[in-house]
C-alpha cells in the first residue's frame, strides 16, 4: 500500500479501489476515527435524519465490509465511477473537497446501468504518515434509490 | 465569495454553483463584459446561427437569472453536471480550455436521465482581484434537445 | 500540434481528439513503438486472449484509422468521452495511469447514448521532445459490447 499525500489522491483511490472490488485498499483512504454517510439530497433539504448508511469508525466500515464479502444474498455486480473535477470549498472554517460523482453498476450478462449520482463531501486528516478521510458524507441527488445499496459508494 | 484564482477553480464552481441552485455563485465566475452562448455541434458544423441561449453581457445572465426564479412554469428540477478533465488548447492566439461534460436531470419523483452531453469552450479574464470567464461557447453534441432549457447549462 | 508536456496532458487530447474525429491529433499522442488493446474485465479476469482491438505499433493504428476513414460501411457517429479523475499507481516497477471513463456514441437524428464504460491504463515514454503513450490498455467494464466498435476508444 502506497502513502497517499494529497487529498485529489485519496478521493481518486478510494473510487478506484472500489471499481475493483479491492476492499482494504479502500479501507486504507480513511482514518480510524472516521465518520461515513450515505444521504439523499431530499432528506438533507428536509432535516430527515436516515441515511442510507452511515458508520462512526473505521471498524463500522470493516464490518460492512466483513458482511458483504461474507454473505452474498445479493446479484454480484461492480460499480464505475466517473468523478467529475474536486471542488475545494473554503466556506468554512474546515476545507471540504466537493467532488460530483456518476456511479454505474456492472452486473454480468446484464446492460450496464447508471445506478446513482450525486456527490462526496470530504474532509481529511493530514499526518506525516500520509493523508486519510475523516469525514465523508455522500449526498445522492434522486430519492430513487435502488435497494441494492450493499456496496459503499 | 471566496476569490476564485485559476481557471480550473472557476470552471468547476460554475458547474457545482448551478448543481446546487446558487445562481450567485455561478453569476460571480463571470465577468461584466461577457459573452455566454448555448449552440449544437450541427449548428456549429453548418455555420447556423440560431444558439439555444446566449448573452452579451453579465446583466443579460442577470436577466435571464431573474426570469427563471421569479417565473416557474417549469417543472422544479437541478442538474448534476459530471466534468471530464479540462484541455487548455494552444492553437490560437487566446488559450481555449475545452472541459467536456455530461449533465443529468433530477426531477422529485422521476428516475434520473442523462439530459445532455457536450462541452465548455471557456476564456478567461485574469486580474488581480480573481478569474473570471469572458467568454464561455457551450457546444451540445446532440441536436434533439428537450425544450426544457430553462436553466443554463 | 503542439508538444504534450504531461501524462494528463496526453491522456486529455486523446480523448477530446477521437471525439472532435481529429485522427491526426489521436495518432500524435502515441509512440512509434507503442501497443494499444481493447479488451473486457471478463477477458481479462479469465485470462482469456481475444481483444476487441489491438496494435502493437503506430503503424497499425495508422492502418486501423486509414480503414475508418476511408471504408464507412457504418453509420457515422461521434464519441463523447467523460474522463474520470487519473490516478497514478505506484504498485509495479513501471507507473501506470488509470483513468476511468464513460463513452457516449452520438448519432445524428437519433437519442444520445451510453455506450461503454471502462479504464485506461497507460504507461508513457518521457522525451525532450514531449510525452507520448507507450502502452494503453483499455479494459471495458461490461462484455456485452455493440459489435459497432469502429473508431477506436
Amino acid at each position: 500500500m502506497d502513502t497517499l499525500t494529497g487529498p485529489a489522491e485519496v478521493i481518486q483511490t478510494s473510487a478506484i479501489a472500489l471499481d475493483k472490488l479491492d476492499y482494504d485498499a479502500w479501507l486504507a483512504c480513511f482514518t480510524e476515527e472516521c465518520s461515513y454517510e450515505i444521504t439523499t439530497h431530499q432528506n438533507e433539504v428536509n432535516h430527515w435524519p436516515c441515511g442510507l448508511m452511515h458508520a462512526f469508525s473505521k471498524n463500522q466500515l470493516r464490518d460492512r465490509i466483513a458482511s458483504i464479502t461474507t454473505v452474498n444474498i445479493y446479484e454480484p455486480h461492480r460499480y464505475r465511477h466517473i468523478l467529475s473535477q474536486s471542488h475545494q470549498s473554503k466556506d468554512s472554517l474546515n476545507s471540504i473537497w466537493i467532488t460530483g460523482f456518476s456511479v454505474y453498476r456492472i452486473t454480468l450478462g446484464k446492460p450496464t446501468i447508471l445506478f446513482v449520482t450525486g456527490e462526496y463531501r470530504d474532509q481529511f486528516k493530514f499526518e506525516h504518515s500520509g493523508v486519510t478521510i475523516l469525514s465523508r458524507q455522500i449526498v445522492l441527488d434522486n430519492d430513487q434509490i435502488d435497494t441494492l445499496l450493499a456496496i459503499p459508494l
